[in-house]
């Protein structure tokens, strides 16, 4: 079973409306860059992957509209392309992990003629989003090697192929152990504010016949006092050289009911994902969203006029609490700090 | 300000129906003991104290059914009235308690004529409910005591004038703390699935002119982490004889969030709260709901068909987690279990 979550067709970036989850299934064919940018910050797009991917083929829509073969003039109008799609969002970094490597491209080929670079730009953008299906089943083999017959596995958000090009990085080593015949249940956190778990995270898992459980964010830690959870799989926006981890807001909490149950807790991302720049996770800038998504729901007002909302996306959970990472690479476990150096550089 | 939650008025019991909050303030009139377990079992009354209130005016109306002079007769229906509104929620303990007060009253007159002991317990009824007024003020003097200028506190569910007869528990304390012109913000934990903290505190504290913010329920954690919470003060519906606390699911998390952060947590409950016949809260039986709670939001769907659901509507906090009891009979500090027993026995 295959999710297009994004794809280039048509000269066009087809996108997987996800906000229209999982009621209706509706694609939508970016033709220039600010369509790209509309789709990530309305997370239309979203996973950090994913997002990526959106970023690398929003360059490429968006050197259609720079109409010059003057090398100098080109670079300046990529690198202008490159900071809008970069002002998108905050937090993940794979999506600047991508961008750079577009702009890598035309700084690396300075010596070739603009149309040339546009060919590369292309292949480039292809070459993220193929590398991402690999890297996605990379990680669900080795990911899926944790997961033991009879686990009770709990997840929050949607890290699933909704948030990559392919098979997703938490979710996809569910499918992985699926398809080496594990016996096994997931919990689906509902992940408010946006409902990530309950339209996407429960619509995959039962697309790919998993024993699927939604639970509101408030119930895990009962779940996991009353022993019905034996791991924590969750995504990742962006991971400090320490291992203290960017996700969507709630997994910190998760951290530290699991750490509390002693239950092991696994981050599942690409190596793309992290920000060795980065010493800790202090520094990761925190994306704010809108008082609206969460004073609403389905388009109603759930509070009286003129409250205030402290919104924001994600949160910081300090590696300690993390048992281990899963990568393309393999399997990283701590000391984190020397661990995700050796593995990743 | 004043919220009359539940009131006797021209032989009705009188209810505002919490479910249409904040959109519309409605009351119901209840006229028989059905109308009465509907309205708890239903949320349209809910909080610990106010549904141990509602049960006993529930008796007042059941018995108006009870068309006997013959005590052995009317004992019998009474018992029935009792077993039948005890079934309507299963955690809070108040209502058993309020029950077995009225049915004590019945027990402790058999030589008295039927008409005498049903003004009794047209007494008794209203006897608990400005007990609880009482009850109320007294645990907000005790509680404010504990509020500095400058504290952000954060609290859970409703624990306000909605949840008793009059100015609440938990947010009895805030509104304490506000007359005596303490300067403080409150976060309020939306509260999933059923949103009490946006429906009904976020607009409770805006009536009394506290400074709110609401937050996804997820955003404890993070909150904490910024130093944005420096106390947290939440209600309870049964209280087990060494300070193990059921309240709203969720509380438990935030113990965590809280313990981690060494922020003090506060529990406010009358002594009603408490269930001494329980040595822990291993026992205290937790009430599940539909999974339609979850499943839906505002009547529409989130989900894909035939997602699970896990629902549960408490959590127990354990005692460790705990720093402190509010009471009408003053602080409760560790350990617990020997000043349970001094302070309330």
């Amino acid at each position: 079973m295959s999710i297009s979550t994004i794809s280039w067709k048509n000269s066009c970036v087809r996108i997987i409306d996800q906000t229209k989850l999982p009621l209706r299934l509706e694609y939508i064919d970016c033709r220039n860059a600010q369509c790209v940018w509309d789709a990530i910050k309305e997370l239309k797009v979203r996973g950090a992957p994913a997002i990526g991917i959106a970023g690398a083929f929003g360059v490429v829509l968006g050197i259609g509209e720079i109409k010059t073969n003057d090398y100098a003039e080109f670079k300046e109008g990529v690198d202008r392309v490159i900071d809008y799609l970069a002002s998108s969002r905050p937090t993940a970094v794979n999506l600047f992990w991508a961008l750079k490597r577009m702009q890598d491209v035309v700084y690396a080929n300075y010596d070739m003629p603009v149309r040339g670079i546009r060919r590369l730009l292309f292949k480039e953008a292809e070459k993220i989003l193929e590398e991402d299906k690999g890297i996605c089943r990379k990680m669900a083999d080795f990911g899926s090697r944790l997961i033991k017959n009879g686990d009770c596995l709990l997840t929050i958000c949607n890290a699933g192929a909704l948030a990559t090009a392919d098979y997703g990085t938490a979710l996809g080593v569910f499918y992985r152990a699926k398809e080496k015949a594990k016996n096994f249940k997931v919990f689906a956190c509902e992940t408010r504010p946006l409902m990530q778990g309950s339209r996407l995270t429960a619509w995959e898992l039962k697309k790919h016949s998993i024993d699927v459980t939604l639970i509101a964010d408030n119930t895990a830690g009962l779940l996991a006092k009353e022993g019905k959870i034996s791991k924590v799989f969750v995504g990742a926006d962006r991971i400090a050289a320490n291992g203290d981890t960017a996700n969507k807001i709630g997994t910190f909490n998760l951290s530290l009911v699991s750490f509390y149950h002693k239950i092991p807790f696994y981050v599942v991302a690409p190596s793309s994902t992290f920000d060795l720049n980065l010493k800790s996770g202090k520094r990761i800038p925190i994306e704010h969203r809108k008082a609206k998504e969460v004073l609403e729901l389905q388009s109603k007002k759930t509070t009286s006029p003129g409250i205030k909302v402290y919104n924001p996306a994600f949160d910081v959970t300090p590696h300690r609490y993390i048992s281990g990472f899963v990568t393309e690479k393999g399997l990283i476990y701590p000391p984190f700090e020397r661990n995700i150096r050796n593995a990743l550089t």
